[in-house]
């Protein structure tokens, strides 16, 4: 899988992602109005009302962009009919040629990591049928549990063609409180130097995707915030084949400029996403002032353009 | 919330929970049969041969227990008729007098987490009209990302009267890859010395609860797993007025001379949950010798009746 995403970058030259995240303040009114007004003030019009929105965002920019990264608590807060819009969504961006990673950060037990995986990234029988539940490309998982809670995911990542981006160093301001933590180095660190909890992580990963190589990288990816340009680096150099989903850029504060770190030396090996800053673009300058929230999607596409001109710009 | 588990509990005379994974190999074939002759191979086939067995389960066993704790994973694998399922099971156990604590192990950056609270706990506004997405009264939490992972759950919880549980040490045989990293004390520990990251963890579950106390106990509570008692004997020192949510017990491993770490003193501060135990004892010794599969339920009960006994004979 890691393969077909660098081949959709490489042909977009564009290592950006767009983050579907669809709160309901960045929906413009009248697509509210629209489906309020045809299944009432219910969670069914909400989740038309995301799935319109998503609709003309992805038909606005799926040109320019490789992938698109759902996250799905923005559609689980809309309880089962935001499910719905979730998985139409995902459908929407397959038929778009997009790849899509499912912003789920899962992470269980092994018997349940083993489930989670089957519902985003594998196959599930019922008597003599299979049918692919969610069916994204790649997913987020969270590392807490340790190996035996990851290996589900790349055991079926091997199956299917899949993915996933372990979280290593997320973007947010308290994520370095444990993920920061000195820790001792363990048994791969004779040496018995300490260092951050994100590393040891990012030796793991190294690890984990060894067994899941497809091409030059794993399928076996990690997750670092732009928020964090140095431990970016640190993870750049102890994950070499590693694809990294860098999170954090634009609304949350990460430069263009800070970017450059997350990359290998052949312009691969990052890709960045940027959610706010693309579906809501049309609320802020400077697309605020040239774009009313009609043109919603038009402001995304301006948005998407001047993203991947920035991050070019570094490479 | 924690007040009202403590409430059943007490009035129950039993701290145990009931794990609802319904994974499709512990589901009799009668109830599969009868599901996929109504509707074929599907996946809408799947979710009402588990809610069934649910339903027979809960029905066999409500009177005995203060809580379920249903897997979500269990029911994602499913796709969209798999979460249905869960919601059902959700409100038929509430109808059941039952609290209902949602395994869904959620946890991502500020914003998201909030949108996974107000799925799970809260509520969210369409128009003029509130909805309670799923409407669980307790979740699991994983604490990765730190404070601002947890904050929003904490919060939901204080409006809402809700609990949480938030992963500290897990019972899974790898939770020590990252969980039992000795990590430097750093600001809380002025001496320097260092502890397993699972005991910072604890730390902070503490402190996260001290603004959501409801009675002796704060609704911020802690998973710790049964299978490492030295470690549950460690977190319930750190954390004297969080109640423990303890997985790991019966299938996993756990047993009950190793439980009697995880409680307080007062014979509170903990509750045991077990699965496939409870929920697949048709298919297990003693029970399979004296129920088949159309008496599954009954098994469930034996197993119940027993496994309280267990653990009340170490209180």
């Amino acid at each position: 899988m890691i393969s077909k995403l660098i081949d959709k970058i490489t042909e977009k030259n564009a290592p950006v992602v767009v983050g579907l995240d669809p709160n309901l303040k960045f929906v413009p009114g009248h697509l509210i109005r629209k489906a309020t007004e045809e299944k009432g003030d219910t969670l069914e019009a909400a989740a038309d009302a995301i799935f319109e929105f998503n609709k003309a965002i992805v038909d606005a920019t799926y040109d320019l962009i490789p992938a698109v990264k759902p996250q799905i608590a923005m559609y689980e807060q809309f309880g089962i009919p935001g499910l719905i819009a979730y998985k139409n969504t995902v459908d929407y961006c397959h038929s778009k040629g997009l790849i899509v990673i499912g912003d789920v950060k899962r992470g269980d037990i092994g018997s349940t990591s083993e489930s989670y995986a089957i519902a985003h990234l594998g196959e599930i029988k019922v008597g003599n049928t299979s049918h692919r539940p969610f069916d994204e490309d790649m997913a987020t998982v969270n590392p807490y549990l340790g190996t035996d809670g990851v290996k589900p995911f790349t055991d079926i990542c091997n199956r299917y063609d899949k993915g996933i981006f372990v979280l290593v160093k997320t973007s947010n301001p308290s994520s370095g409180e444990f993920q920061d933590r000195a820790v001792s180095g363990g048994e791969g660190d004779p040496s018995g130097t300490s260092r951050p909890l994100f590393e040891v992580v990012a030796d793991k990963v190294r690890e984990w995707g060894e067994a899941s190589m497809d091409g030059a990288y794993s399928n076996v990816g990690a997750v670092v915030g732009a928020t964090y340009p140095e431990q970016g680096e640190a993870a750049r150099r102890l994950m070499p084949h590693t694809y990294i989903l860098v999170p954090g850029y634009g609304a949350q504060g990460g430069k263009a400029e800070d970017l450059k770190a997350f990359f290998n030396k052949d312009g691969l090996g990052a890709i960045v996403n940027s959610s706010r800053g693309i579906i809501a673009a049309y609320t802020k300058a400077p697309y605020s002032d040239r774009f009313d929230e009609m043109h919603f999607a038009d402001a995304s596409r301006e948005a998407v353009k001047d993203m991947i001109k920035d991050i070019r710009s570094v490479l």
